[in-house]
């Protein structure tokens, strides 16, 4: 009987590649698989932050998730990625899933963890979050002594959103996108427009930094901003 | 004249030092000063975490900051540590200064920060923070899609850490420690108790993981839980 492979959950980072740990590089260049989403054109930020330590030759594992309002597609697709990963670990090879950032903060590796767990061994390797680096580039904390820090998707309606900035000390609201107006308009209504940067692609190649104030009505430019951007919101300054 | 040195605030992860980043390491082996705090008993966390990496014979900058209730021993301690800093950086010297976790998040380096970033250049490389560690052992997501996220710092009075744990739906509760008792008894209160889960001293030597429930009621022991430790919470799965 083949020994089952090991399952590694790995985080590598906001984009620079410098800034993937030290146990993320020992598990790629080991892995006998490397799994990870890719978008509808097939490309994947994880895998390109990653890429100079990618052995060649190894065998990648491209997975495609619908990423859409209803949830049925996606579960379908999970239990899909789920089934030719255990396929892999089954047969005694490991596979290494890359995720951007962290694999358990707001990313797709729980879903796959949920559906693996019960059967095959897990190892998580934890990443520096974008929140982390878009407070290193700005030199804005995300959070000291007695604030209580309130992570918010700008997915959510306008009033969960309100609710949730109201009394925050301190807020980092993530996968900004074609949300940046709705948020804007949320900012302005509790008086923190002044008080919020967006960030966009932080410590990539395409990272830009704003003061919300001083940006358009509908953010970067015609589409929205990025995806993957952040805004940090600051109620007071710590001394 | 002498080119000013850079101030490097340096994330050095939650314990494992194989949870540091690439850059951090080629930041500490190139700097010529390396800062950290240390307690009343002389040791430091962060330097301990990083100790492979320093070079023999490097320049130490041991630094006493006394945390107490009171701010004004704290905001004194910290004038002095930054005006060591600086006299080093004046005189062309780079300082590296490590970090549990992450700089930003919960730390230090933000009161260094905002006593030298407008005479001196200043580089933060962003770190691992204890509670994607935390999220990483246990399969825990800290977070996902829509969920709100609510970081709430254990030392809050017992109203405030009411109203910040009520309606979250993921909560991480941090510096934990001696504050255990009055924790539980909130979550008891909301009934998120059997939902809670204490990590101490996460990825270190001397880690340990406890349901809330299966503990004693005052925790983990005669003092209580160490103040390296966290409670995750999750108000429901995630699918």
């Amino acid at each position: 009987m083949t020994a089952q492979g090991i399952l590694y959950g790995v985080g590598v980072g906001p984009g620079d590649p410098k800034l993937m740990t030290i146990r993320a590089g020992e598990v790629i260049r080991a892995a006998d698989v490397l799994a990870y989403l890719v978008n509808g054109s097939g490309t994947s930020r994880a895998r390109s932050i990653a890429a100079a330590l990618i052995p060649k030759g190894a065998h990648e594992l491209p997975l495609h998730v619908p990423m859409r309002e209803e949830r049925e597609p996606a579960r379908a697709a999970y239990d899909i990625a789920a089934t030719s990963i255990s396929n892999h670990l089954g047969a005694g090879r490991s596979v290494a899933y890359l995720c951007v950032g962290d694999p358990l903060f707001y990313g797709s590796f729980m879903y796959l963890a949920a559906r693996l767990s019960g059967a095959h061994k897990i190892e998580v390797v934890p990443g520096v979050t974008s929140l982390s680096a878009c407070a290193a580039r700005t030199l804005v904390p995300l959070g000291g002594r007695t604030d209580v820090l309130s992570v918010v998707p700008a997915t959510l309606g306008e009033d969960a959103l309100k609710s949730a900035l109201a009394d925050a000390d301190a807020a980092s609201i993530i996968k900004v996108g074609r949300h940046f107006a709705k948020v804007r308009g949320v900012l302005r209504a509790l008086g923190l427009e002044s008080r919020a940067t967006l960030l966009e692609s932080v410590t990539g190649k395409e990272e830009r930094i704003s003061a919300v104030e001083d940006l358009a009505e509908n953010g970067a430019g015609e589409e929205g901003a990025p995806y993957f951007s952040t805004i940090l919101v600051r109620r007071r300054e710590l001394s």
